[in-house]
C-alpha cells in the first residue's frame, strides 16, 4: 500500500462519516432546557445526555473519556509513546437560547469522525477531542469558561454569578463536579496544537461560493457606548445656527463609521444601536446615544480606525455645542492563528483540490484562548445564508464532506511533520 | 395738543400698563386643572375663571363680552358708526400641560392693555378683542379650533373624540354652551384685520439681541416617519460589502436633513426621532425608523428641499439594499403675513426707536388661520433663553414696554389709514 492511497479516504467512508455527522449535530440538538428549541446554558442537566451520546462514540473509537471540573469533555486517543505531544481537536457544546444544531457542536463532533477517519492508522501523537462546556457567555456574561480551564486561567472567573444569583463555583457544584479540581483541568505534558473546524456564521465563504475557509486570524475588538448631550429644543423656531442637537451629532458619528470601515479593507465597524431624546417629531434631541463595535485582524489598523472615529465623535459634537461621553465596553487584542498550521491546511486543501481562501474570524472562538498557549488553528465551513445564532442555521453535507476530507489530510501532513 | 403728542404714551402709562401686563399673565397662570402647574386644556372648567377676570378688564374699557359657542371669549369695543371695520385683537387662552405663564395668554391680555393705553380716544375702527378657547393641540390632537370657529370652518372638528371619549361637541355642551349656536361665531361685517402678539418661543431674537421681532410669514411644514428595513446579522462576521445596515441608511438621511437645512437660508430640518432593531451592540440593524420635520416660510423651498431628502432616502437605502417606507404624517402650506400691516408694524418700529427684525415663525399660531380671511400680522416678543412649553418661559417686562409702545402707535397708524 502507497503512503498515498493510505491517506485517501474512500468516497463510501467519506458520505456515511459526513451523514454521521449531521445525524449527530441534528441529535445533539434535541437535549435542551427549553422545549421546542435548542438551549444549553454551561453546565445544564442536558449537558450530561450530550457528554454521554459523544462518550459512548468515543469509547467505539478506544478513547478514555472524562469529564473535567470545568464540563470539558476530554476523550483521549493515546499517543505511540508516554511522551508523544498532544493534538488537541474540538469546540464547543454550549449554545445560545433558541440556536441552531451546528455553532461549537460540529467541531467537536467532528474531532470523533475524523479520528473514526483514521482508526486502525497510528499517528505519532495523541490526540484529545474536547468539547468545551462554555464559550458563548450567555449565563455568565464573559465566554470561555471551559478553553480558559484547559489553559489555566479560570479562576478568577468561579466567583461570577448568573442572573440568579448562582455563581460558576456552585454551578459546578450542583452539576456534579468538585471545583477543587479546577486546576486537574489544565492541559499537561507537551501540546501539539488545537484545531477548530466551526460553521462561518457569516457571508463570505457562500459569497466567494467556497465550502471552506482557512481562519487567517481572530479580530480584535471594541465596543463603546456614547452618550451626546446637547439642547431640546423646538424644531420649528430654532434655527439651523442655534442647536445643539444631539442626535446630529450621533448620525454624523455613525455615518463616519461605516465610511472608515468601507475604506480600511477587512475592517468592520457597526453602530447597533440608536436613540434619542426626548424623542418627538418636532422636538431637537436634548440627547442621544449610539454603540460602536469595531473589528479587524491586525490590531494596528483597528486602532488607528478607532482613534480616527473617537476624534470624529469630539469634533462632530464640538461643531454642535454638544458634549460627548465615551465608555469603552470591551477590548480584545487580535489573535493571529499559528503559521504552520495554517500551510499545513493550505496544503491539505491543495491534496484534496479544494478551494482555500483565507478569511477572519470576526466572532470569538475557544481557538482565541488556546492561542495563546499552543499552535492554534481554526477551517470555516460554509455557513448558507449567513444564519447563526438561530434555529435554521445550516452546514451542507457536502461542505461537510469537504471538511472531513481536509481535516484527515491535516492529521496526516501533521504525522508526517512529526514522524 | 398736536398729533404727535396725542400718540405718545408717558413712560409712566408704559411702565404702569407694562406691570399690569405681566401681572395679568401671572394671575391668569394660577387658573389650572393640575395642582403645582399651569394646564388648561380646551374649555376646562378653569376656563370660566380665566374669562371672569378678563371680563372684569373688558368692562372697565367700555366693551362688551361674551362667549362664543366655541368658547372663545369676545370683548368688542364699538367703532365710530355700526358699519365700521373691525380689528381683531388676540392669541389664545388654552395652554399645554407644565406650560409657562406667557404663551398665548400674552397677547390676548396686551390686547387689553392696548386698548387701555388709547382709552378715550376715538379710533376709526372697531376693535375685537379675542382669546381663543384652543390653539395647542392638546386635547383634541389637531389645534385651532378656537380660530376656525371664529372664521367658520370648525365643522368637520365638532366630531373628534379626547382620549377619554369626549367629542368636541360633547365639551362644548357640558361647558355650558350651546353647540348650535356655532355658526354664530363666525366674525361678522368688515374685518380690518388680525394682529396677534406671541412670544418668540426660539432663541432668534435673544441672539439678535432685539425686544421685539416682526413675522415674515409661517414656515409651512412637513413631518414623515421613515421605516428602513435591511437584514439583521453579526457586526463581526459580516464584510462591509454584504451588509445590508437598516441603521446606517437611516443615519446618512439624517445627515443630508442637517446638510440640506444648514445650506438652505431660513429651511429647518429636523431628526427628532430615531431608533434600530433588534438593537444589541454587536448585531447589523435589520430595522430602522426616525422622523423627519421641514419648515420653510416659502413652499417652493421647502418641497424642494423635502424632494431632495427623499430622494436621498432612497438612494441611500438602494445603495445598502434596504428598502424604505416614507409615511407622511402632516403637510401644512406656508402662510404669509399682510404686507400692508407688515409695513405698518416697521414704521411703528421706527417711530418708537425700536430694532424691528423680521423672523419667520416655525411654530403654528391663530394667525395661520386667521390670515386665509384678513389681512394678518404677529409681533414676536423675545423669549429669554428660548424656553417656552415650560414652567420657566419668560417674558421681560421691558420688552413687553417695547411691545406696548409699537403696538399702540400700529393701532394710530392703522387708524390714519382708515381715518
Amino acid at each position: 500500500m502507497t503512503a498515498e492511497s493510505r491517506l485517501a479516504l474512500t468516497s463510501e467512508t467519506v458520505q456515511a462519516l459526513s451523514q454521521k455527522i449531521m445525524d449527530a449535530c441534528a441529535a445533539l440538538a434535541c437535549y435542551t432546557e427549553v422545549e421546542g428549541e435548542t438551549n444549553r446554558p454551561f453546565l445544564c442537566p442536558t449537558t450530561r445526555q450530550v457528554h454521554e451520546y459523544l462518550t459512548r462514540w468515543a469509547d467505539e473509537l478506544g478513547m478514555t473519556t472524562h469529564e473535567d471540573a470545568a464540563g470539558n469533555l476530554r476523550s483521549h486517543l493515546a499517543g505511540p509513546t508516554p511522551d508523544a505531544p498532544t493534538l488537541y481537536l474540538g469546540s464547543h457544546l454550549d449554545t445560545v437560547p433558541n440556536a441552531g444544531a451546528y455553532d461549537g457542536i460540529l467541531g467537536v463532533v467532528m474531532g470523533y469522525a475524523m479520528l473514526e477517519a483514521v482508526r486502525g492508522q497510528t499517528l505519532p501523537y495523541a490526540v484529545e477531542v474536547v468539547g468545551f462546556s462554555e464559550e458563548e457567555g450567555v449565563r455568565y456574561g464573559v465566554p470561555f469558561i471551559g478553553s480558559r480551564a484547559l489553559v489555566g486561567t479560570v479562576d478568577d472567573m468561579l466567583e461570577l454569578c448568573d442572573a440568579a444569583g448562582q455563581s460558576v463555583r456552585d454551578a459546578i457544584t450542583e452539576y456534579g463536579l468538585n471545583v477543587e479540581d479546577i486546576g486537574e483541568a489544565r492541559y499537561k505534558g507537551r501540546a501539539l496544537g488545537y484545531f477548530e473546524i466551526h460553521a462561518e456564521q457569516g457571508p463570505v465563504l457562500q459569497d466567494a461560493g467556497a465550502s471552506l475557509g482557512v481562519v487567517e486570524g481572530i479580530a480584535g475588538q471594541n465596543r463603546f457606548i456614547l452618550n451626546f448631550v446637547g439642547q431640546a429644543s423646538h424644531a420649528g423656531t430654532t434655527p439651523m445656527n442655534l442647536r445643539r442637537d444631539a442626535l446630529a451629532a450621533a448620525a454624523r458619528f455613525a455615518v463616519a463609521a461605516e465610511d472608515v470601515a468601507r475604506a480600511t479593507p477587512g475592517l468592520v465597524a457597526t453602530v447597533g444601536v440608536m436613540g434619542a431624546l426626548p424623542g418627538a417629531m418636532n422636538v431637537i434631541p436634548g440627547e442621544a446615544h449610539c454603540t460602536l463595535d469595531i473589528r479587524h485582524a491586525k490590531d494596528e489598523v483597528r486602532l488607528k480606525a478607532l482613534q480616527h472615529l473617537l476624534d470624529t465623535a469630539q469634533s462632530v459634537s464640538q461643531e454642535r455645542g454638544v458634549t460627548v461621553t465615551i465608555t469603552p465596553k470591551l477590548e480584545e487584542r487580535a489573535t493571529p492563528m499559528s503559521d504552520s498550521f495554517k500551510a499545513l491546511l493550505h496544503r491539505a486543501a491543495e491534496a484534496e483540490g479544494l478551494p482555500h481562501p483565507e478569511l477572519v474570524s470576526g466572532a470569538g472562538h475557544d481557538a482565541m484562548i488556546m492561542a495563546a498557549h499552543m499552535p492554534s488553528a481554526m477551517l470555516f465551513v460554509r455557513s448558507p445564508n449567513a444564519l447563526s445564532h438561530h434555529p435554521d442555521e445550516l452546514v451542507l453535507v457536502e461542505d461537510v464532506a469537504d471538511a472531513l476530507r481536509l481535516s484527515v489530510r491535516f492529521l496526516h501532513l501533521l504525522a508526517e511533520e512529526n514522524a
